[in-house]
């Protein structure tokens, strides 16, 4: 049986480490072939293992004298907190030692230190981060949400075909839907990037390109992958979260609002709660940061033992299928071609 | 007593005149100011006319023997179709027999018309469409979400100065806060064209600019004018009508899920969707295209005499508060100072 071993940050985040360990301890009932690099405040961490009766043969503590904050500047805290757990992680990848890594430290952070500190694949232009977005009928990926703006249309080519490895083997989704986010159906609309990004996309071979699609549509699902910038993915990732906060907000405010709507409310709210859930939830792990030597995971700051063993059960799927592999041998195989 | 002269496109949209008319009657009840220019089918228009008892002293209907629908690719529509109800009311606004003109056809078409047509006010170097977005607490004005993308830094600086002027004549709020939509919240995030505007808002003397907002932060109303690129624009803009709706689908899905919701339904269904029907109408009027030498109001397609009305409110303020010359004196005194 060939060992999975996945490194763990378990700082930076709102809710301690004992959700990590937790998470960490069903997902070894689960799957025999884990083990974890876990980092963190070590003597925390033991006592969680202890508390969690985790098998301690399958979980190796890494001490960590340092701690990357929300506040801290991205490139800086990479390069200065040496010590710190989301550094111990990454390095674990780096070193071969483990060959996925998860965090819900500072995004910015992580992101610098997947490509400072993992490196990019053979042939990766640009390390995209690519978070599941869920519509009605399921989730796309949208790709890409990270932190370097101002793309290249050749970069979004290879986002479409990175995401179309991701969802083909972590979603199960045969010749997934590859849409490009636009400002009209038309292949004419658009900005400039977007205009030059079409016709090679239409080019493709190897992916199934469905067109534009236009963002009010991506409730509805038009696409398995939703290829955009940067700043466009994040800016729409964090339009969402807000939205749904706000809707949510809205509906507490108005079943608050009279007699009637408090007795309706104690009928209906649980219901409506697990719905807007769905939303906002990581039921599907975390986000990765793709195009990396081993795989990255974002998870979100506030995530529980089920969001962790989510991202464990992803980085399990994700080594398993071979996905850094495909990718890799995709676009040296272009490099090849068009060396020829 | 000034008169102000409004045109109204009745055709292109998806409930037929009738409304248009019926929104008409019910604004010259309430302004004795007011006199219209309608375009469309003049016999039904007349039909309408005297069935809401409109005044006919103050209606001028002009026959239109072409309509330019959602089909229609904009800029060659506004050429050819020269009898078309949408151009026969902008150059109502050309010719300066209008002050304004409202329609709730082709979008792509009503800013190329405006441009083409109406043409721009001096010193405007682009012509944002500007429309009120709903948030927890008010609206802010999210400029710009027209067709017009790629823009540059000293058009992001002129939508800050026109969406200042405008929150401030139109919406009464002393000293808008200008915030422009990033990634970050620092000024050294962003994309280029994020990062080489931030200094140049923070130069302007004559706006309350308060930085970067993030798109998670929107509904909170951070900023009562918010600046963005078009195409940036269009996707939020656009992804908040598709969220709207598909929470309010999720919701009703929710309430039909199984007795004890459809009983809690009942009683909370209306006033759950009034709170939505507050993110999704247009109480405030129609999204203004800013810059030109008249008002051209964008109305939805789907628009009923109470948005006909409120679009009729919003050019009426617009014209006696004379904000087209406020925009063009704060452009031509720039250039002057520029040429000193």
């Amino acid at each position: 049986m060939e060992k999975i071993v996945i490194a763990i940050d378990t700082m930076g985040t709102d809710n301690g480490s004992a959700y990590f360990v937790q998470g960490i301890a069903e997902a070894m009932d689960l799957y025999d072939d884990l083990s974890f690099i876990v980092t963190g405040k070590e003597e925390e961490l033991k006592t969680y293992i202890d508390q969690y009766g985790c098998d301690k043969t399958r979980i190796e503590v890494v001490d960590a004298t340092e701690e990357i904050t929300c506040h801290d500047a991205p490139v800086d805290a990479i390069r200065r907190k040496k010590n710190s757990s989301m550094v111990l992680a990454l390095n674990a990848v780096k070193e071969g030692r483990a060959a996925a890594c998860i965090s819900g430290g500072n995004s910015g952070a992580l992101l610098a230190g997947g490509q400072f500190l993992v490196g990019r694949a053979k042939g990766v232009k640009r390390t995209p981060l690519a978070p599941l977005i869920p519509h009605r009928y399921g989730s796309s990926l949208l790709i890409d949400c990270g932190a370097n703006v101002d793309a290249k249309p050749e970069n979004l080519v290879q986002f479409a075909k990175m995401g179309s490895i991701y969802m083909k083997n972590i979603e199960g989704i045969e010749n997934p839907r590859v849409g490009i986010i636009n400002i009209g159906a038309e292949d004419e609309k658009g900005n400039e990037l977007v205009k030059s990004t079409i016709p090679l996309l239409r080019e493709c071979k190897d992916i199934n390109f469905i067109g534009s699609v236009e963002s009010r549509d991506i409730p509805n699902g038009p696409a398995d992958v939703l290829v955009c910038e940067a700043f466009v993915g994040n800016v729409l990732l964090k339009f969402f979260e807000g939205l749904g906060k706000m809707f949510m907000a809205e509906i507490k405010d108005t079943l608050k609002s009279s007699v009637k709507t408090k007795i309706g409310g104690a009928l209906i709210y649980k219901p409506i709660k697990k719905t807007f859930k769905r939303y906002m939830a990581d039921d599907k792990g975390g986000a990765p940061l793709l195009g990396l030597k081993g795989l990255v995971v974002k998870i979100h700051g506030n995530s529980k033992d089920t969001e962790v063993r989510s991202a464990i059960e992803q980085c399990r799927n994700f080594v398993k299928k071979d996905v850094t592999n495909q990718i890799i041998r995709t676009f040296v195989e272009e490099e090849n071609k068009g060396e020829n």
